[in-house]
């Protein structure tokens, strides 16, 4: 995208920018290269800008926090997190029971801001789960809520378990992302790990309520062709906009590199490539 | 099955019994009313008996000593464990790297006793890998090998997922079993979790070595009509059988009822049923 004929008119197409935010806006704590001039261009020409992210380990007031440091100053619409949706799924559902957590803060600061009642241990090395808790989660769990927890073990497994017995207990997964940057430097494996192992004992398939399913989208008033998904994961994002019929741009500046482009069929590409968001004011004429 | 006759006549018709242990032998650490007596009559009529179990936490040694306090002689070619299985299928493809086990006891009894290298790590919970570890997984790991394992950690998943970046590096599961039966009064999450999580951030697929995969009939000699294949699970057991032309009984003395019969599918049932082993000599004249 080097011709700035091209990127002017790139740009002014669209109306609505959803950018994901790792591997787009920053990798791990290192924001990506003039991230913070992108956001701020499009912003001053008045283009309403979404940040979607599968990330379920903030809140939205943390992410707020994580783009101030970067320079970006972004409000709480502006956000739409992964452990934010979870929560607003059950309120959609007017759920009134207790919902079981595996993840970690960010779902459950979602959670108390909506006043959603939880269990939620935090590691379970000491058995702080006793029998006592498994009798009041088979008896009074409505939900079996999964998300990213580097804290995941046999019991919290076996828990999840024992509240899904009860065929009417919801399970809910923020995303199934197989790996996640929590560095720059290296990503690791993602909430695929911790879905995996409850739907493998329980036979059971989650509601998956981040990318790439279209829960979110009922939630922003868009106009599909005037909108446009930035993303680095042919899997979550792209996948994401081709089944909305929104068009979509992959930056190369997190987890796809070019080669993974051969393997995947043409109709599963994205509209549009970029070495990374900088592209999009590359020699921009404003 | 209470018909003599019938009884007399169904017994007479099979050579080869094929049983599952967990719900037919005995539940837990409580032998089955009458499976002792049972094993042992089938035995006096020379019938060909092999005893094949998804658990992998144990070896065909440890095995063999459970038989024996509930009275039941039997020797090491009758037991087809998945622990075995995962052994002696490195094995047949001469593999002569080194393993990384994600698993208990059973399948590290098993290997070493086939002479296989191997990583493992019963708890992470004192960083007991650290970064070295994670480089020597990187470099040497041949196969990522997976079982039940009560201590399945996120570590323990993360170092998998590193193996498994190299394409060449196999991934072998011992069983996808949901559950597993640890005491007669309750079952818990079985190696369905712990490949879940394992798949759920490589986007692979384990190569399965116990039932329902067909790997362990190509390592006993049998006529498969003149074979029963004996189970207590339709989706293990039964799905065992029926993929493979053999006929089989359903007993009900384990994870089945009645009532999961009646949400199966006509063509995924057993050939037989029976309350438990018991009927097998109910009323049987010799």
């Amino acid at each position: 995208m080097k011709d700035v004929q091209f990127i002017n008119n790139f740009i002014n197409n669209f109306e609505v920018f959803l950018f994901n935010c790792d591997g787009v806006i920053w990798n791990g704590n290192t924001a990506i290269h003039k991230a913070s001039e992108v956001i701020n261009f499009l912003k001053s020409i008045k283009k309403q800008l979404y940040f979607i992210t599968n990330d379920c380990s903030k809140s939205r007031f943390a992410f707020i926090n994580k783009f101030k440091e970067f320079g970006i100053n972004i409000n709480e619409s502006e956000i739409i997190c992964s452990s934010f949706l979870a929560a607003i799924y059950l309120k959609q559902k007017k759920f009134n029971k207790t919902a079981y957590i595996i993840g970690e803060k960010g779902l459950l600061e979602e959670f108390d801001k909506m006043n959603i009642k939880y269990i939620y241990i935090e590691t379970d090395n000491n058995n702080e789960m006793n029998k006592k808790d498994i009798l009041n989660i088979h008896n009074n769990i409505g939900a079996v809520v999964v998300g990213f927890d580097r804290n995941i073990s046999y019991n919290k497994i076996e828990y999840a378990r024992i509240a899904l017995e009860n065929p009417q207990c919801m399970l809910i997964v923020t995303n199934r992302d197989a790996k996640t940057y929590l560095t720059e430097s290296q990503y690791l494996a993602g909430t695929g790990s911790m879905i995996g192992a409850v739907e493998g004992c329980t036979n059971r398939t989650a509601t998956l309520v981040g990318k790439p399913s279209n829960f979110l989208l009922n939630l922003i008033n868009i106009n599909p062709e005037k909108c446009l998904i930035v993303g680095d994961k042919l899997d979550i994002d792209i996948l994401f906009a081709n089944t909305n019929n929104i068009p979509s741009c992959l930056v190369l500046s997190g987890a796809t590199i070019l080669n993974d482009l051969e393997l995947f069929p043409r109709e599963k590409l994205p509209t549009f490539f970029a070495r990374s968001i900088a592209d999009f004011i590359h020699n921009i004429q404003k």
